[in-house]
This record gives structure tokens, C-alpha cells and sequence, in this order.
């Protein structure tokens, strides 16, 4: 096996310590932010960092890093107060991955990665219309991170949508049926096989594992 | 397509609730927590929520419920100040799985699951010797997230300890080897296969897509 000490991680290159570090918390979800500026340009980017918070109220949060470069999601999301939350699949993932490129404040990755803008009555931020499974969040709270600079950023979810035929009837969602994807690192995507479900643990119902 | 509101949201049963939205974020990873308490009894618990935070410091956060039941992973961190995050294979899914049974605090999951413990110098808290990717975690900030009740706990790695043959060259760290799962909804689990990976997006390489 391979340790690495806190000091050894320090003293690896930026690159080989951003994948390294990035790889190993583990599989993450795939989703693309969707916001609109106060004057109508459109963003879209992605996102791994998404984390459900609570079921009652439906809180999901999201990790931003406003300190580095400009971040038009960021901004957006304090100006306007919503924004979308929105599935990526295996049929557009290339088009997600690249709405990460540093594009010019003028240009939507709607328009540069050719993904189409979608919209629902009174709701202003943008969804992605190839996108499966979307949420509309209202915008509640920041949290920030003073150790590293970055933000926990809090919404609600207003509007929920996504195929009904794809919801069990104990509410759990098929994901797998949409091709929903997860990243490895920066920059890999990878699809998903079911392939064990648990009852909801008791003590009672543990099986007897062996050692 | 199905469109639930907030208020479709919260007239929803608990148990479907739940389910739906544990789903509709997108695929989790599956980490065993790992601690010990000052009187030495060892604890073992599963969480989806762990997330990348930053690469440099190395910083890793999780959100944690102390509020609902007794939490002794959250007890532990806060009195020893440290934890480990261990990655769920395939081979231990279902014993990693019901850690989360609510069991006596006299009893350890190491021990009920059959999962064993392992220590290195200089740590306290207990590692899963099944699992191939694991970390000892130096906790250093809780983040109460009055929304909800929960907490984000913040810890910065201090060993990081994974075979070297699944690192490759640029530092990215191949999960697929070593059958590291995730987590859909409460109780699916699910393989991960690799089928794309793209160049860091910056505008000069974004290619030519089509609408």
C-alpha cells in the first residue's frame, strides 16, 4: 500500500494533488447549475460537489469556490435568489464536461456547448431541457468556509420534475433508467449498475456476517 | 413528465419522501466512518454525505444528523478529534450497509458486521481493513446548518493510504480496480464503470458540438 502523510500531499504538484485529492472521497454526482443575471444572460455549469442535506425541507447544498475566478453561477444565484439543478446523462456528457471552460461573461454555455435552455411558468433560472431529472431551488442560505475560501451554498427545492415512470412506488428513483452519470476526479464520467438493495437497517433484521 | 412543487413535496408521505429525495441528487459514494471514543469502544458507520472540499489543505467535509438519534460518530470526532473515511467495495456492501442499524452503544458494528478493525502509529481512530482507499482525518471545524438541524464536519487528511498500482501517472486514482460502490437513495448500491473521460475544459479545446 501506498501512505501518504499531510506533509507529502503538501508536496506534490498542484496537477498530480488536484486528481489525487479529487479521486478519493469517492464517486459523485454529476449536475449542471443553471442561473440567469439580472440581465438575462444565461449560465450553465457543472457541478460535483451537489449534497442532499434533508428530506423535510428539501435542502440540497453545493460546494462553490467564488475566491479563484469568476464565478457567474455564484453570482447569479445571490442576485436572482433561484436556480436549477439538473441531471446529466450520458447523451450530453461531453456537452456538460466542457460548460467547465473559462468562457468569456458575454457567451452562455446554453449557446458554446449546445445544450437548450427550458423554461417553466414563474420560474426565472434556466433548466436544461435534455436533462431527465431537474429541480427549480429557491436560494436560502451561504455558509462560508473560512479554512479554504470556498462556500456551502443552501436551496430549497421548488419545483421537482422528472419522468414518473422512473419513480418506484416507495418514492426511490431509477436513475440507472436515464443514464444519470457520476465523475471520478475532473474529468471522468462513468455509468452506474445497480447491483445490491438492502432493507432499511434494524438491528433485528442484520443478517449473521461472518468474519 | 411528473412535476412535484413544495407543496406536493411536503404533503408527501415520510417513507416517500425520503426515498425521492435521497434519490434526486444523483449518485453518492459509500465511505465507512470509522472512530473510537476516550473510553476505547470503536464505532462504524456509513455516510453518503462525505464531500470534496479542496486539494490544498486537503480538506474534506460531511454532513452529520446529531439532532434525530444518538450519533456516536459525531461524539467521537468532537471528543478525540479524529476520524477515518474508509471506501465500501463490493465484497463488504451489505456489512458496510447495516452499520446504520441502531445498535446498543455498548456494541461496536465492527463487531456485529464483522468487519475488522486496523490502527496505525501514531492514530487513534480505527481503520477498516477491508477497504482498500482509506484516510485518518484530523477533524477541525463543525459548521451547524440551522436550516435543518444538521452539521457539516470539517477534517483535513493526514494519511492517505490506497495501493499504489491504482494511482496512475497524473495522480488520478482508478476507483473501478478496487470495486469501490455508490450509494442511490437510502438503500441501493450500485458498480461504477468508466466509459468517458475528457481534457481539462479550457475554451481553445472545447469542441465543435452541434445543437
Amino acid at each position: 500500500m501506498k501512505h501518504f502523510t499531510d506533509n507529502d500531499i503538501r508536496e506534490l504538484s498542484k496537477y498530480y494533488r488536484a486528481n489525487l485529492i479529487n479521486s478519493i472521497t469517492g464517486y459523485k454526482p454529476a449536475n449542471l447549475i443553471g442561473t440567469i443575471s439580472e440581465t438575462g444572460e444565461t449560465n450553465l455549469a457543472i457541478f460535483s460537489s451537489v449534497v442532499h442535506l434533508g428530506a423535510n425541507p428539501a435542502l440540497i447544498g453545493m460546494i462553490v469556490r467564488p475566491a479563484t475566478v469568476p464565478r457567474h453561477t455564484y453570482e447569479n444565484i445571490l442576485r436572482t435568489g433561484y436556480y436549477t439543478i439538473n441531471h446529466v446523462h450520458e447523451s450530453f456528457v461531453e456537452k456538460a464536461h466542457f460548460t467547465s471552460a473559462n468562457f468569456d461573461e458575454t457567451e452562455s454555455e446554453f449557446d458554446t456547448c449546445k445544450l437548450q435552455e427550458e423554461y417553466i411558468p414563474g420560474f426565472t433560472a434556466p433548466f436544461v431541457k435534455e436533462s431527465q431529472v431537474k429541480m427549480g431551488m429557491k436560494f436560502l442560505q451561504e455558509i462560508p468556509i473560512e479554512l479554504n475560501g470556498t462556500i456551502l451554498m443552501i436551496g430549497q427545492i421548488e419545483h421537482l420534475i422528472l419522468p414518473g415512470e422512473i419513480i418506484g412506488e416507495d418514492g426511490n428513483v431509477d436513475l440507472e433508467a436515464v443514464t444519470s452519470v457520476c465523475v471520478s476526479g475532473l474529468e471522468s464520467y462513468s455509468r452506474v449498475t445497480k447491483f445490491a438493495r438492502f432493507e432499511y437497517a434494524r438491528v433485528k433484521n442484520v443478517p449473521d456476517f461472518k468474519a
